[in-house]
C-alpha cells in the first residue's frame, strides 16, 4: 500500500475506533465486530517487539503504557492541549537541531509531522490516560513515535522501521522526557491562558462594565449580613463585580512570567548533558517563533524539572479568580431570585424550561454551572497543591496530574465566562419597580440622620419603627427626633451613595 | 527548701509566667522585670548540662526543643487535650509496669503525678508547641519529664537528679515516643468527640426537633434554585436540618470503633521490642478503666505507628457536618433576612447590636460565626489529609499537626454548635404573617394543577400570571384553564404537603 | 423509513457522531465535511420549536441545553455510570406506574427502552455536561427524551411527536428532577462502589496479604524519621498495608447505608406532591429488584433534595483511602529506589523502558501512576465539599459536580489499584541480600541492650560506633560495655521482632 | 482613685488575669480564688447595662461578645496583629479627624491611647476571639471601647461614661467595622509579611546560596523517579532550592499592591456615606506615614468590602511557598536518612537527642516542623478559599477567620524558616565519601555513552552489568561495546554536569 493510500485509509477510519475511547462499553462492541478488520504490525523497543494496530501511528512503548495503565477511561485522556504542544516542541526541536547538524530531509520530515500534530491532525494517534509515568515520559515517547513513523511514511519508508527517521535518535535528539514534558505543560499553559481564558475573562469584564453604566441611575438597598443597610446604587454594586475581574485578570497576568520560563535543555536531570551549549536558548526563541507568545529559557533548569511551583502559582490565581465569580454568580442569583417569593431585584435570561414539573420555572442555570465550575477550580487546586509539593529530588513525578488539573481550571473557567457571559450578564434586566419598593420600605435610611440627631436616638427611630410596623418618618415624628422638613431634607438616597463634600 | 515549700511557691507564681505564653510582646518585657528573680537548675540529657527554669518541672529535652522550636507562639502549644492523655497513659503505664516490676513506692509517686497531669493541674508545665518533632517525641518528653521531676518532689528527692524516679527508665519504661503519642491522640480524640462533640451535636438536634413539631403547622412556599417552588411546612423544612443531624451523629460515631485502637505496645516500630506481651492488652484495658471510655489495643501496631487513617477518617466525619452546619446556618440566615427588603420568614434572637453605623440592625452573627468554624474545619481536614497522606516507612511524623487540627475541628464544631444552639436556634422565631402572605403570592401552586389541566396548560397559566401580575386564579379564569370552584378545590396548600392517598 | 431501518441506521452510524464527542477540532472538520449529510427534526418544549439531528433520540430540551451551556467539551460528559442509572430508575418507575395506572403498553415500551439506556446501548444519545443546570434537570429530560422517543419508535409512531410516550406524562410520571437525579446519584455511587472499587480493594488487600506471608521470614532495618531503626520483618511491614486496606474496605464501606438511600418519591420538594402513598417504596424496591444491591426509600425527603450530606461523607473515606495509598506507593518506591544509590531493599517488576535518555533505567511508574490518582482523589474531595456545604433551601443545586467527582475518585482507585496490583504489587520481589546487608551495618541493634547495660551506656555505644565507622560489636568492646559472648547472646534480630515473654 | 493609680494598678495585675486566656482550666480555678477581689463597673450600650471587670477597658459590647462567643478558647483570640493594627488605624483616624473638626483634645487623646493599642500595651483588653460576627464588627468595638475608655482616662473621666470620648461618636468617627475590619486586615497583613516572612525568606534564600557556593565542586549521583541518573553537582542541586526560594519571594511580593489597598472610607456599604471627601486618602496618606509602609485608598470601596480576593490571593502566594518548601525539607531529609541504610550523602545538624529508646540516634526534625508548618498552610489556604467564596451582596462575613488564617500562615512559614535556617541548614554537612561512592557504583554514568555507541547498545551495556553486578567499565568490555581507553576518555562525571560545547 502507498503512504498516501495508507494516509487516506487512516484518515477515513479512526472515526470509529474513537468510539472506543469516547464510550468504552460501546466501543469493545464495535471493536469485536470489527477485529478482523484491522491489520497489526510490529513495532520494537528495549523490551522487544510489540503489535500495534496498523491504522497507527503510535510504537512499542505507547502501545505498552496503554495496556500498562488501563485507568479512568477515556474522560481521563492526556489533554489536547498538551498534545499539540508536542507538535509545538517536537518541530522546535527539529529546527534548532538542524542547525547543530541533523539531517536536512529528515529535520523537515520531522517538522511536516510535528506541524501535523500541532494542528491537532492526529489527535486520535494519543491514547494515553494521564495516570501513567509521573514524568510524562509514554506520552513524549507517543510524540517521538508518532511524529517518526508520519515522517518515515513522508518519506516512504516502513512504519515501525525506525528508518529513516528514529523516534529517540531524531525525533527527541537532545531531549529528554524530563524537559519535554515540563516544556510542553508550560507552552500549553500559556496558551491556554492567554488565548482561551484572558479573551473570556476581558469580555466578562467588558460587559460588567457596560451594566454598571446601565444601572448607575437606579439606587437600591445595600445589603450586609443579609440585613437591609443603606442604600447605594445598582451600578456601585456591579462595579464591584466588575473591580473583582479586572483584579482578576491582573492576577492570571501576574504569574505568567514564570510559566513563560521552559525546562528544554535540561535534559535528563537539569544539567544539559547531552545538548550543546546555546540549544535551550534557541529551542526558547523556536518556541516563541511559532506560537506568537514569548517564552524564554529557564535560567535554573534543576528548578525546572524537579518543581512544578509554577503551576500551583497558576492554579492559585485561578482559585482565587473562582473565588470572585463564585460570589458574583451567587449574588447575581440572589437578586434574581423570586419570581415573587424572594429578592426579585434583577430578572435573569430565560434559556431553558425550568423544572420538569413546575411548570413556568425558570432557573438561574447559568450560575449554577459557573458555581459548580468553581467548585471544581478549588478542587483542581487541592490536587495540584499535593501534586506539586510532592517533587522528589531532581524530579516532581506528578507531572500529567498537574498539567490535567491546570488545563481543566482554564478550559473551565473560561468557558464558564463566556456561557455565564452570553447566556446570563449580557441579558440581566433591573426590576426598578421592585428595587425601588424595598429601599422605600427599609428602614436603614435613618443612618442619613446619624449626622443630625446622633447614634443613639437614629437607633431609637428605627427600633420603634421596626416594632411598631412604621416608616421612618412616621416613627421620627412619633418620637419628636426632627421636624417632617428636616427628614425630607436628611434622608434622601441619592444624597447617601457617596461622601459628602 | 522543702519540697512542699516549692510547690507552694510554684502554685502561687505560673501566673506571671503564663504572660509569656498568652501574649509574647508583653511577657518579653515582664520577663526582663522579673529575670534576676528567677533561679535555675541544671538538667541533663544525652547532649549533655542545659539550664532550666527552677520554678518548672520539665528537663533537659524540653528547654532544648522550646529553644529549638521557636515557631508559631503561644497559639501553637500542644493541645491541652493530649498534655491530659500522656496522664492518663503514664498513670496507666505506671499500674501495668508495677505489675512487671517496678518498685512499688516508684510507681505510686508516678500515678500520683501523672494523675495530676490528666487533671490539668501541671498544664503550665508543658510548653512546647505543635511544629516540633514529627513523632511528638519531645511532647513525649515533656510528659516524662514533668511526671519524674513532680514524683521526684512527692518522694523528696532533688529535681533534675532523675533519681529516685528517671524519666526514661521508669516513667517512660516499656514505651517510645512512637507508640505513647498516637496512643494519647486517639485518647485525647475519643474523649473530645465523647464528651464534647457528641452531647452539642445531641442538644442541638434535640433542639432542631422541637422546632419540627413547634412549626409542623405552617405551611409555606419552598424554593428550588432559590426559585419559588411547590409549598411544604416549615416544620418539613427544619426536619431536613434535623436529619442531617442525625445522619451527622452517625457519622461522627461510624469513626469512633478504629479510634478507640491504641497503638500503645507497639514501641519504635510496632515490633513491641522491649516489653513485655500482654502489656499492649494491659494498658488499654487500663486506659479503659481511668478514662471510663472503651479502647482496645491495636491488632496491628505497624499501622497504628506509620498511619493515621483513623484521624483522617474521623476528620473526615467532621469535614461532613461542617458542610452540614454549613448549609443549614447559610439557610437560617437567608431565611432571616430583612428586616423588610430579605426573605423574613424567621426572626432569629438579637444578641448585640449589630453595626456601629446603622442602628437598629441586628445580624445573624451566630450563623456567621458558625459557618467560620465550618471554613475553619475545612481547612483543617486539607491539613489532616496531607499530613496523613505523609507517613514513611515505620512512623508517620506529622502527628502533632494531626492532632491539632483534628482536636480543632472538634472544638469549635462542639463550641459552634453549643453557641448556636444557645443564640440562635433556641430562640428562632416564625413570622407567621410574612410566610403567609409570600405563599399565597406565589405561582408554584400551580403545580396542583398538573394531574387536572395537564403540564402544558400549567406552564401557560403560571405563565400569563407571571407576565401579567396576575394571581393564579385570575391566570386561569383569563385562560379558561378551569373553574374557579374547581380551583378552589384544587389548589390547596395543605393538600400539597405529601403524597397523595 | 421503518422503525426498525431507523433503529439500524442508528446503531451503524453514531461511531462518526462521537468523533465530535470525543475530540473537538477534529469533529468540527468531519461535521462541516458531513453537514449536508445529517437530517434534522423538530422537537418542541415549553420555549418552542428547536431542531435536532434526526439520528438521535434526544429532544428539545437536551438540544437546548447543549447550546446553553458549551463548557469544558468531550471530557465533561455527564459520566455514564449517571446515564446507566438513570436507566435503571426509568424501568423502575414504569414498573411502579403501571401498579398506579400507567397504560400498560406505555409501561413496557418505556421499560424496553430504559433497559437499553441501562444497558448502554443508547449512551450516544447522551452529550450533556456535568456543568449545567445544578438540579441535573437537563439530563433527567436527556432520559425522559431518549426513552421516550426511543418507546415511542418502538411503538411506530413519530420521533418527536410525544405520542404515545410523552416524557413529562408519561417517562417522568411522578417524579422531578430534584428526586430523580439525587435518586441517580445514589444509584450510580453504590453500584460503582460495590461493583468496581470493593472488588479491586479486596483484591488487593488480598495481594498484599500474601506478601505478609511471602515476606514473613525476612529480617530487615526499621525506618522512623527515616532514621535506622530496630529491625522488623519485611512481611510485618507489609502488615501494615494490609491492614490500611483493610480498614480501608471498612471505611468505604460504612458509609453505604446512607447511600442505599433513595430521594425518589420527594418529587420537587421533598413533600412528594403529585406522588402516591407507597410510591417511594415501591421504587426502592423496584431498584434494588433491577439491580441486585439492596435500596431503602429515604426516611426523610427533605435532606435528600436538599443536602448530599452522603455524597460527601463517602468522598471522605475515598479520601482517607487516597490517604493510605499515598503512603504505601510511596514507601515502596523508596524501598525500590535505586538499582545502587537507593534503598533497593525491594525490586519493583520492569513493565516498560523507564526514560527515553538513560537506557537501562526502570521507574515505579504504577507508583507514580497511583499516587497521582491520591492527589486526583484529595482534589476531587475538596469540589465536593465545597459543592456539598452550598445547598440552598429545599435544593443542592451542585448536583452534576458531586456525582462527576465521587465518580471520577471510585473509578479512579478501582482502575489504580486494579493497575497497581497487576503491575506491582504482583511482582515485588524482596531483594534480600542488599535487606541483610543494611540490617547487619546498622547501629540500631543496640537497643537491644537497654535492658542490659543501660540507656546512658547504650547511647555511647551507638554514638562510638557512629563516629568512628565501627560496628557496634567493635563499640561496645572498645568501651567495655560488654563481653563478646554478651554481645552475641543480646545482639539477636530474630529476638527483636516482637515482645519478650 | 488617680487616674495614675488605676493605670498603674492595670499594669502589674492583668497577669493573672491572663491565666484565664491562656489556661482555661486552671484559669477557672485562679478566678474562683480571686473573683471575690475584683470589682465591676456598669457599660452599656443599645442593648442596656452590663458588668464588666473594672480592670479592663472593654466596654459593653466587648463584654457581650464574649459572652455570646465562647468559642474555641485561648487559642482562638482574635490575632494580635490585627490588633495592633486597629491601634494604627484608629491613631490615623484620629488625626485625619482633627483636620476634619475634631476637637484636639479628644483628638490627642485618642491617638495616645491607640499607639498604646498599636504598641501591644493593651493587648489583655482585647479579650474576643476570631468566631464572633463575620464582619469584625466587634473587635472594631472592642478597639472602640478600649481606647474611648483609655483616653477618658487620661482625661481624668469616669471609665464607661463614654465621656468625653465617646467610642462610636469620636474613636469610630467616620468609619463602620465594615471598612475598619478589612482596613486592619490589608495593614496586618502588608506588615506581617513585609516585617516578619520575607526577611525570613530572605535569610533563608542567602543560606541556601552559600551551600551552593559551597557544594559547587562535589559532583553526585542525580535521582530521578527516584532511580539513579546522571551526575549533577550538590551545588546544582541546591541551586533549585535556592531558585524555588527565590521565585518564592517574588510571588509573595507579586500579592502585596493588592493587599496595599485599603477599604477606609467606604463604611457601611461601600458608598462612603458618613465620611467627607478625601477622607479616603487622608486615612491611606496617615497609616503609610505611621507604618513606614506604602498604602493606598482603595479605588473601589464596594469590592473591598464585599471581597477579600486579595487575601485568597496572598494565601494563594503562601500556599505555592509551602509546596517549595515541603519538597526543600523533604528532599534534604532523604538526603540526610541513615545514618547507615539511607542515602546519607548529607549530614544534619543534632540539635536534640533522637529517640526516647533508640540512643544514638537523630532524626530531622527540623524537617519534620517545616513539612507541618506546610501542611498547615495548605490547610489553611483551604479555608481562606471557602471564606474569601462565601461573601454576600455588599459585605463578606467570614472576615476574621479569613485573616486569622492568613497571619497563622505568614507567622509559621516565617518562624519555619527562621527555625529550618538557624537550626537545619546552615549546619548541612555533605558527607564527600559516601556521595562518591554511590555515584561511582551508579551505571547511570552509561548515558555518556549515547553519543558513542547509540542508544540501543549503551541499554545492553548497562543492562548486562546491573544483571550480573559488574561495573560499567567491565560491562562495556564485556560485550566489546568500545575500549578502555575510549571508556576513560567518554565516561567522565566532570564532563557530565553541563552542556557540552
Amino acid at each position: 500500500m502507498s503512504a498516501v493510500a495508507r494516509v487516506l485509509r487512516r484518515h477515513t477510519r479512526p472515526a470509529v475506533a474513537m468510539r472506543s475511547i469516547a464510550r468504552p462499553v460501546a466501543s469493545s462492541r464495535s471493536f469485536s465486530a470489527t477485529a478482523a478488520f484491522w491489520a497489526h504490525r510490529t513495532e520494537t523497543d528495549a523490551f522487544g517487539p510489540i503489535e500495534v494496530e496498523s491504522s497507527r501511528y503510535w510504537g512499542a512503548q505507547t502501545q505498552r503504557s496503554k495496556q500498562n495503565f488501563d485507568i479512568g477511561g477515556p474522560t481521563e485522556h492526556m489533554p489536547l492541549p498538551v498534545v499539540h504542544a508536542f507538535g509545538i516542541l517536537k518541530k522546535a526541536a527539529a529546527e534548532v537541531n538542524l542547525r547543530y547538524g541533523l539531517e536536512p530531509e529528515i529535520a523537515e520530515a520531522i517538522k511536516t509531522a510535528a506541524q501535523e500534530v500541532a494542528d491537532g491532525k492526529l489527535d486520535d494517534h494519543f491514547p494515553l490516560v494521564v495516570f501513567q509515568t509521573g514524568s510524562g515520559t509514554q506520552s513524549n515517547m507517543n510524540a517521538n513515535e508518532v511524529i517518526s513513523n508520519r515522517a518515515i511514511e513522508l518519506l516512504g519508508g516502513e512504519l515501525g522501521s525506525k528508518k529513516p527517521v528514529h523516534p529517540n535518535d531524531h525525533v527527541n535528539r537532545s531531549q529528554s522526557s524530563n524537559d519535554t514534558f515540563p516544556t510542553v505543560m508550560h507552552i500549553a499553559a500559556v496558551l491556554e491562558i492567554t488565548q482561551r481564558l484572558l479573551p473570556a475573562l476581558t469580555d466578562l469584564h467588558a460587559e460588567f462594565q457596560k451594566k454598571v453604566e446601565e444601572f448607575d441611575h437606579i439606587i437600591k438597598i445595600g445589603r450586609t449580613h443579609l440585613q437591609d443597610a443603606t442604600p447605594l446604587t445598582l451600578g456601585q454594586e456591579f462595579s464591584g463585580y466588575a473591580t473583582q475581574l479586572e483584579y482578576g485578570i491582573d492576577r492570571v497576568k501576574s504569574t505568567l512570567p514564570r510559566l513563560r520560563l521552559l525546562a528544554q535543555g535540561g535534559t535528563a536531570v537539569g544539567t544539559g548533558l547531552n545538548t550543546k551549549k546555546g540549544f535551550d536558548v534557541a529551542i526558547a526563541d523556536e518556541v516563541t517563533k511559532l506560537t506568537g507568545e514569548q517564552f524564554y529559557t529557564a535560567p535554573n533548569k534543576f528548578e525546572a524539572l524537579a518543581a512544578h511551583d509554577a503551576i500551583v502559582e497558576a492554579s492559585g490565581s485561578l482559585n482565587t479568580l473562582a473565588a470572585s465569580l463564585f460570589k458574583i454568580a451567587q449574588d447575581i442569583r440572589y437578586l434574581g431570585s423570586g419570581p415573587r417569593c424572594g429578592y426579585g431585584e434583577l430578572s435573569l435570561p430565560e434559556n431553558e424550561p425550568g423544572s420538569s414539573i413546575m411548570p413556568g420555572k425558570v432557573n438561574p442555570t447559568q450560575n449554577e454551572a459557573l458555581t459548580m465550575v468553581c467548585a471544581q477550580v478549588f478542587g483542581n487546586h487541592t490536587a495540584i497543591t499535593v501534586a506539586g509539593a510532592s517533587g522528589q529530588f531532581e524530579l516532581n513525578v506528578f507531572k500529567p496530574v498537574l498539567i490535567r488539573n491546570l488545563l481543566s481550571s482554564v478550559r473551565l473557567l473560561a468557558d464558564g465566562c463566556n456561557s455565564f457571559n452570553a447566556h446570563c450578564v449580557q441579558g440581566i434586566k433591573a426590576n426598578e419597580g421592585r428595587i425601588s419598593q424595598l429601599m422605600n420600605e427599609s428602614l436603614m435610611l435613618v443612618t442619613a440622620l446619624n449626622p443630625k440627631i446622633g447614634y443613639d436616638m437614629a437607633s431609637k427611630v428605627a427600633k420603634n419603627a421596626h416594632k411598631k410596623g412604621l416608616t421612618l418618618k412616621q416613627s421620627c415624628l412619633e418620637l419628636g427626633a426632627l421636624s417632617e422638613e428636616d427628614f425630607e431634607i436628611w434622608v434622601r438616597p441619592e444624597k447617601m451613595i457617596g461622601p459628602s463634600d
